[in-house]
């Protein structure tokens, strides 16, 4: 077990109609606030309006910035960071999901230097030495963005997607009001619950031994989005469903269940090439993959957190073959995934192409090992990705 | 489901060897420390050495109070408060349990106002507008002090023991390391652990549904309190041990798991009523009342939570019969407190008397009704009282 220093201050406000402490949570970072958001899905549902107005009422200037793509790009950053230059922002408001989040985090850091966004992405990996405060209001459970100091972004242009963290991009404030979920599309509840369960496993399989006190919570977080995915999915508006759904995604990923451990992420830089290279949604790639990685990763010497995982979550009967165990409580994720939420289950099924496995697993391990739960080469990503044809 | 703000941004350094962050933590808020502690367990341990010898490293001023009681007394509030104004003190360093950390939110406050600090407490009730910043390096795991924003403080001159919980009492950075509750004894890591899991059931067996996820999460800190006393008792240097009850007594009352209920103390309040009158260990305490507590409230209406509570805690196999189940729970739980744990069982062999019930329950009820799993009033508090002989 190894020390860590816990260290997440943001502040949240859960539940229904807590838009009225939006203006006086604003108005302590200054007057100048911008506003940035995705494809116009919250004009729809009437959250830009409740925004606007808590913003006017509160006497704050009030700048836009709108259309930030899923995958958010880097362009969309550079222009989010020319805007705070421009007007001189104090405060940066979110309101979206993950994409719109992590956009407007490099939008904070790129405000505050001379250089070009993507230099903070790039191998050059400028320091992020201060960011402009970040305030969110979420619309998506899935990437944990409003709770954790990450944020991946796109370039078309060199087809990388990159991801860093930095304390500085922590948000300070973030709404989660579980009814601006009840649009969601069935589709992408599913595709969110995976990116979910995703981040838990990839902290859950892990070279080091874990307190068992956070087991015993990852374990339950997994277990909350297998119940609750489902019942989102059929009964949109499902306040406990959402409510459940979106709680967990801020811890799955804020950095407490990673607390003492060397943690390398894995299947989360394999997804990022298959967005990169094909724009899928994140989610999705990661249903395909996770499973594919369990059994990859799965032998003697770690099939016991397997049994555990198989046991814990899935409520098999442990059997004396401990692999059979194991490899029951992957196969009961497949099918939630692929049954129960209904993804697609394989890579030819979405139009992802071998040929292009050699550079993607190439990218993935940025031409080294991932030194995760079992150390990941290119040939071994290659033969995970030829796992999920 | 309610709404809640969720606010906790006590940071926390957890693991051996984190004390060379002391100096550069404390510096952050001024020059002048107050260091608070003891009966002196501290300088045995070596501890007093170190943090004296970071505070000094990085040259700040050392003002020193020792002698804070178990149950800790206004008296020594007061003298706190009155050091932090003679010598214009910038932060309080608490180094200890649940109490020195409690008489030191107080004293935080004391310095800031100029009535007595009783007056926090007493019927008056003023106002807590500021506190000084508060630092704490725990070596007990029981109370959540650490990490929450909780005080109980005793007054023998009008044999009351009164808690109060503001933002302002939340210590800024805490330093956890496993190894200082090392020569923490049997005795004494048994009624901590009895502590934590009393926070835990307060909040579990309520009248509100919680969000399951948190249900999940508090299970799980149940059996990691569960798993580890009795080894931690057994094997006092079991850095695993201690390093999971250590990390849940903090998430056991931080507020992370009242989050969205309207939660009203039951336990507590009895309890604090059996310390003031007889100084007992608030542990050993709660450990006598809380299977008796479950036992009162247990009824049609709330047996559903029980047989969770049995099933998932303690592998009961769920029968038939409901109530069955439920009261094999409490068994189990009371089975692990007074054989498990070894503490003692009932009021008489603590020397707690009858005559006393119906003034310790008039002042537990402040003359009214707790309104918490189930309302208990003087009489039904009484009740349970006879319940402990």
């Amino acid at each position: 077990m190894n020390n860590f220093v816990y260290d997440i201050p943001t502040k949240v406000y859960f539940g229904e109609n807590q838009l009225g402490n939006l203006g006086k949570e604003l108005s302590q970072f200054g007057k100048r606030v911008l506003l940035t958001y995705g494809g116009g899905s919250i004009k729809k549902i009437g959250l830009y309006d409740a925004v606007v107005a808590e913003i006017k009422k509160a006497g704050l200037e009030l700048y836009e910035l709108s259309g930030i793509e899923p995958n958010p790009r880097i362009d969309s950053v550079r222009k989010g960071a020319q805007m705070c230059k421009d007007h001189n922002i104090d405060v940066l408001l979110a309101v979206g999901g993950g994409s719109t989040i992590d956009a407007t985090k490099f939008m904070a850091a790129g405000a505050c230097v001379d250089h070009d966004a993507w230099d903070f992405l790039s191998e050059k990996w400028a320091p992020i030495e201060k960011a402009l405060p970040i305030v969110s209001i979420l619309t998506l459970s899935a990437t944990g963005s409003e709770m954790d100091t990450a944020a991946v972004i796109s370039n078309l242009e060199t087809t990388e997607k990159i991801g860093r963290m930095d304390r500085e991009l922590l948000p300070r404030v973030s709404f989660l009001d579980p009814t601006n979920t009840f649009t969601v599309s069935p589709y992408q509840t599913a595709c969110g619950s995976a990116d979910i369960i995703s981040h838990i496993l990839e902290v859950y399989f892990n070279e080091e031994n874990d307190l068992y006190m956070l087991d015993c919570f990852m374990e339950g977080m997994l277990k909350t989005v297998i119940k609750y995915a489902p019942v989102a999915m059929r009964e949109p508006e499902n306040y406990e469903a959402r409510a459940n759904l979106m709680w967990t995604s801020s811890w799955a990923i804020n950095g407490f269940i990673t607390a003492g451990k060397r943690h390398a992420w894995s299947c989360h830089p394999m997804e990022h090439e298959l967005s990169a290279f094909y724009d899928i949604t994140h989610g999705l790639g990661l249903a395909i993959l996770t499973p594919r990685w369990m059994e990859y990763c799965l032998d003697e010497s770690s099939v016991d957190k397997y049994v555990q995982f198989a046991t814990n979550v899935f409520g098999v009967e442990p059997s004396q073959d401990k692999m059979a165990t194991a490899k029951k409580g992957i196969e009961l994720l497949a099918k939630f995934f692929f049954e129960t939420l209904g993804l697609k289950s394989n890579f030819t099924d979405v139009g992802i192409k071998a040929e292009d496995f050699p550079e993607m697993a190439r990218k993935a391990c940025c031409g080294g090992v991932i030194k995760g739960f079992k150390p990941l080469a290119q040939a071994d990503i290659e033969k995970i990705y030829e796992m999920c044809l």
